[in-house]
């Protein structure tokens, strides 16, 4: 047996997210997983299971997504990257793809995440290109926001903050910071400060079920007065997400940008 | 009446361009300008003709195209930007729209254009994100590329750099700048000066059908090193786009950045 170490990006919006989903009597949804699975057996004539880093939500992308697979020896010479991209629609890139050691797993190896999400703070107009990649939140107080940041970064409990309905027994993270940083407009190579295009990055040890989305939905309903930086800690304490009403941010503006081992 | 000056930002992907073309018996291709008159006409009860400051091929971006249509003067207090916006579809926005004097004209009025080619210069890999918005040339010698820039500024007559079959009288244009600069990859806020995202920036009185591709297109063939700097020379000199051998770039990777007035 070789294990495939590869790294893949993907644009999220025409899937329902990573994970093939077991629907009994219907056509099986279009998923990253699916179709990776795909190409795969259409390359080896036979089928072979994809392990992800985790799910991504459906809409959510990936910059570099990491998955390990199983082959036979025999197949370990293949040049993966070529032979699978041609097999792949284009909304799936594989960015690098290497032989692993077998203990290398992508998803318990894993030792941390980079989520990226962008917004658009402009009023009103959005350009078409970032319609699917970002959330057009309006204006926001971004100093507001900086403030509820450093209330969530550091080790909590953050099950206030993880999908409603996916109970899971252990919900303490390490939120190892939250920055942000202004994106350039399409085309643009640099951004001014005031760039109505703005990334907010997560690192952390591990993250629930739409944590990133429950947190960036959480920040800009402070970055637009409706919560004070203290409301995180009743959420964090309380671990109840309905205590305060805060949206899960929209999928679109989500990106997996690393996965760290 | 009134005159509406608007500018727009579409996707061009999925479009034949901007331009309605007439196509007998068959169904219309789906234009910027086609889409554009029909949201007109749902709001307006009416059909209006609308100009551009020039014609985009199938496939070429906008990210400022500037239009301009007249409208009785019992329309001219709409709000073009909200009550158009919500009749279109994703791939087209209204950055901006105004009551112009009945002097301007979108394309008579037009003093200049500013293009923007982006380039992915890595091996294999391109980022899904930029599969329909840049040209992936892979690695390219910049220096090389910025000599044969150096001969293709000034006024020059580019009858060589149009499209073959579409002969116009006055091909003379003043091509005032050619620069480039390094892009991020998607959801990074900077780009480190190798970055492999490059875009190239035409700045001129007005271009000719398809020109800024096929300077594209010689740049990357300079930059592969099988054309020199004084080749352009030759081009420009003989008018004759088929005395050597060089691509027009695809249309992916262009996009209308600003038109000048």
């Amino acid at each position: 047996m070789a294990r495939v170490k590869m790294t893949i990006a993907y644009i999220g919006t025409g899937f329902a997210g990573w994970q093939i989903q077991a629907v009994k009597g219907r056509e099986q949804p279009h998923t990253v997983q699916g179709v990776l699975e795909d190409a795969l057996a259409d390359l080896l004539g036979s089928r072979v299971r994809v392990h992800a880093s985790g799910r991504t939500d459906s809409g959510v992308h990936a910059d570099a997504q990491v998955v390990h697979f199983d082959v036979d020896d025999s197949a370990s010479g293949i040049n993966w990257a070529g032979a699978l991209q041609r097999r792949l629609p284009p909304e799936i890139s594989i960015v690098e793809a290497e032989l692993a050691d077998s203990d290398f797993h992508s998803r318990f190896s894993c030792r941390g995440k980079v989520y990226t999400y962008c917004l658009w703070l402009g009023r009103g107009y959005v350009p078409p290109r970032l319609k699917d990649f970002a959330w057009a939140s309006g204006p926001l107080d971004i100093s507001l926001m900086e403030q509820a940041a450093a209330v969530l970064i550091g080790e909590h409990d953050f099950a206030g903050f993880q999908n409603v309905g996916t109970p899971i027994e252990d919900t303490v993270r390490v939120l190892e910071s939250i920055s942000h940083f202004p994106l350039p407009l399409p085309g643009e190579g640099r951004a001014g400060e005031d760039s109505p295009h703005l990334a907010w990055r997560f690192q952390g040890n591990g993250f629930l079920k739409q944590m990133v989305r429950n947190l960036m939905g959480f920040l800009v309903y402070a970055g637009r007065g409706r919560l004070e930086a203290q409301d995180a800690l009743r959420v964090l304490e309380s671990g109840d997400r309905t205590l305060l009403e805060f949206p899960t941010a929209p999928a679109c503006g989500l990106s997996l940008t690393k996965v760290l081992y």
